[in-house]
């Protein structure tokens, strides 16, 4: 096993890291970032190897350390001990880490994907923490994927990674244009349900959740574009009882989410 | 009417208005800080007239911040207009806004509270973000307040109230420690559900929310304490159908606020 240590923040291999945190390194160097032990470790069991491991000083005799150490080293990555504040200089979190890695990321496209029983449609999603709080959802609901249309967050920012809580491992996250959306759609004969705040949109307590169900929501400040929500099959509603008009994206999919899943398990 | 116009970082209003991002400050000073044109302005259709309002230049003409101006002006407060730049750094965000303002806190104690069908208690809750989204769940649901146990995250916050989108300022927030909430709910014969990852946790679809319901969800990492646990009448859980063991506590806390309004609308 073969362990680099770094004490200063001009080396070369945590600045590399460090310039993960803007999308155009992450192109440029085909990595991304993920932090935590938990989270690193749940990637691993996915099957998801680190190319580079850092791990904080004092936390290499932790079991856990030395699994992702040692995986790391038999695929070939980098392991590099360094200090703790270099470990979140790295990801830019305040509360320290044991550990953070960088990974190539995994390209699914529409293509490849078969729809499950439920999948998220998200619409030109501008936040990376709702993105992984979407993913975390998902997760939880035992939804299949996640495709983001058009232009949303990248899924590979340390936020949304970090918001997934790991989800972002096991939920297979799909980028497609609105137009493949719909050839897919046609072609897997899947229902599309969009969440919009419009007058033909049904409570979404009394809709129909037929698999394979697409689930859509919308973008943060604009929701979905009418010529969106004309191509859906329906409209649904989360009841308002207050003086907000909508709610978080993350929360109407969430919402969402579990209906459809309450709906298809109540058979 | 009487508008300062503020061109320099050093100018002493600027910087007493950043230094309210740190709670000591916030307290030192009785005030807290809001950003946006749209929740200053839902604020004030709440009753809330700023202490300090400032604006970008070249905003000064929109009818709403007219309005936001003439306010504060008359509530004895002070107008600044600043350059975009300097706006955005009193409240850390990026994208620019066209105002940003400063307002007395509002002091609600449990003995003032009196409890609707619903209302939301948190225990703990360390993330601002996920504190302004439940406030804003609440809202959503017509959810009465918003009870926060023992030492949680500061609601004043500008990320709690940023996360809130305006909830913050019309859906009370009570602190109190966990002995304060359980002789209060014994007083108003309220009915505590919790919810937790907890064998004695019954499907949250399952379980009944007789008013008045309190509705509460635990710290980020470590749930609800047992000894909280205990003092319920009864606990809840989310299906979790994934590999993740829990959802996000704002995740968790929307799907129950619906679930209790639901429940209770359908009498």
């Amino acid at each position: 096993m073969s362990i680099t240590t770094v004490t200063s923040a001009s080396n070369a291999t945590l600045k590399r890291l460090r310039s993960l945190r803007e999308k155009k390194y992450r192109r440029a160097e085909g990595l991304f970032l993920a932090e935590g032990l938990r989270i690193c470790t749940e990637a691993l069991d996915a099957g998801w190897v680190p190319r580079v491991l850092l791990f904080a000083q004092g936390k290499g005799d932790h079991p856990l350390v030395r699994r992702l150490a040692h995986a790391t080293l038999a695929g070939g990555g980098q392991v590099v001990e360094t200090t703790p504040d270099l470990l979140s200089g790295v990801t830019g979190k305040d509360n320290p880490q044991a550990v953070a890695a960088a990974y190539h990321p995994r390209t699914v496209t529409l293509d490849e994907l078969v729809p499950g029983p439920r999948t998220l449609v998200a619409e030109r999603l501008r936040d990376p923490g709702n993105l992984g709080t979407l993913l975390r959802a998902c997760d939880a609901t035992g939804t299949g994927a996640l495709i983001l249309l058009d232009d949303s967050a990248d899924p590979t920012s340390v936020e949304a990674v970090r918001a997934s809580m790991g989800a972002f491992f096991t939920v297979p996250c799909v980028q497609a244009t609105t137009a493949e959306l719909l050839a897919w759609k046609v072609r897997h004969g899947a229902v599309l349900t969009g969440a919009a705040l419009d007058a033909r949109a049904v409570d979404y307590r009394q809709a129909r959740y037929q698999p394979p169900a697409l689930l859509m929501v919308g973008n943060e400040a604009q929701g979905l574009p009418d010529a969106l929500m004309a191509e859906c099959d329906q409209l649904v509603i989360m009841p308002m009882r207050g003086k907000a008009d909508s709610l978080n994206v993350a929360m109407a999919g969430t919402l969402l989410l579990y209906q459809a899943l309450h709906w298809q398990e109540a058979g």
